[in-house]
């Protein structure tokens, strides 16, 4: 039987899966403002942060409504906790897009990147913006498979993150380095945005089939270069 | 009259402040490391964030139980909640202790920072111990004077952020690029160790109030360079 209980579980997951998406398509948008020096798209990802703090202000005070009215125990006590987890972390994955747009409206009329960078950043927003929509579904779905796959995701991301730190450290750097203070910054941001997808990938996967979700913690993707 | 609920929840108090302090301690010890790439020290810090780990989850069960057995409702509730974030973010903040210590052990022999920048790292390790004891007595004594100290220290930890920044962007950097990305995170784990020693003296003045204490949203100081 479908209880009181479940279905405000359900409502606040359906809340968090929506921020999931919006976090994703801010990062997308904020990948878009910084490649192409776009202030416009710059300032919408910076108002609609706004919009992503204010639901996540909304699906706490309905997590912490359950608590009160329903004085959940065990399992479903632990599934409202991890609700409010993941509401900070997919606000920290607005706010990492929020970082984007920022440093791209703080650099334009110029472009951030120097050119020869521009393919790990298409890269790297794409990747984020598949994490948005994948960790949207776990939410909804708590499908293990498609939270492998974000993962995965994740490891392509960290990938990129190296690779990019070889471009900065190994070869000549032909750039300033300031621009290089702006590159680390931007490659970290993207790669903090994925690993707070995979830790409400994982946080979901635990609370569905109790086994840790994954192969390794998801301190070790942060702890780049 | 003093009950049960209250016990425990001093007791989780206790805990809290307790990781503060180990999460300052390792950060002092990482400080060292990184100034004189001294590895031993750097293996100490990264061997004690087990430690900071396992008081973590031990801290998140206590508030499990007490959420369990007692079902606190408002203010109660709320204060559970709130400790349970905490423990979130002064883990964290043992978590860019462990960054610095692993970075200062990735580059042993050599030494990470220039000559030039090592004053700043001086400076804004001296400020995160500081702000991990601070936190540490605003965690046990609830005393709103002590938190707006902690904003005072993070305005300074923002300053040294930005200071570098320009010392990176504005004047002729003699150094790699390659060093200018380590500076780069360097900087920032130490900006990110302040802001979550924030957001903890801040959770508990409100929680303490239920007046938001400090100036300024944590997020303006998540903003830079």
């Amino acid at each position: 039987m479908r209880t009181a209980f479940h279905e405000q579980l359900e409502g606040l997951a359906a809340s968090i899966a929506e921020m999931c998406g919006l976090a994703g398509a801010s990062m997308e948008r904020a990948t878009q403002a910084l490649l192409q020096a776009d202030l416009l798209l710059a300032e919408q990802v910076i108002t609609d942060y706004e919009a992503i703090v204010l639901k996540a202000a909304a699906a706490e005070e309905r997590a912490f409504s359950v608590l009160a009215l329903q004085a959940p125990v065990a399992g479903d006590l632990r599934a409202v906790v991890s609700a409010i987890k993941n509401v900070a972390d997919v606000d920290r994955m607005g706010a990492l897009a929020l970082h984007v747009a920022k440093l791209a409206r703080r650099r334009h009329p110029a472009k951030v990147l120097p050119e020869e960078v521009n393919g790990y950043f298409t890269e790297m927003g794409r990747i984020a913006v598949d994490m948005g929509n994948s960790v949207k579904d776990v939410v909804l779905s708590g499908d293990p498979d498609r939270a492998a796959q974000l993962d995965d995701d994740d490891d392509d991301m960290d990938n990129l993150h190296r690779h990019l730190f070889n471009v900065l450290m190994e070869r000549e750097w032909k750039h300033s380095a300031a621009s290089a203070v702006d590159v680390t910054l931007l490659s970290r941001y993207y790669e903090r945005f994925a690993d707070h997808a995979v830790e409400i990938a994982r946080r979901v996967i635990f609370q569905v089939t109790g086994e840790p979700a994954g192969t390794a913690p998801s301190a070790s993707t942060d702890d780049q270069p």
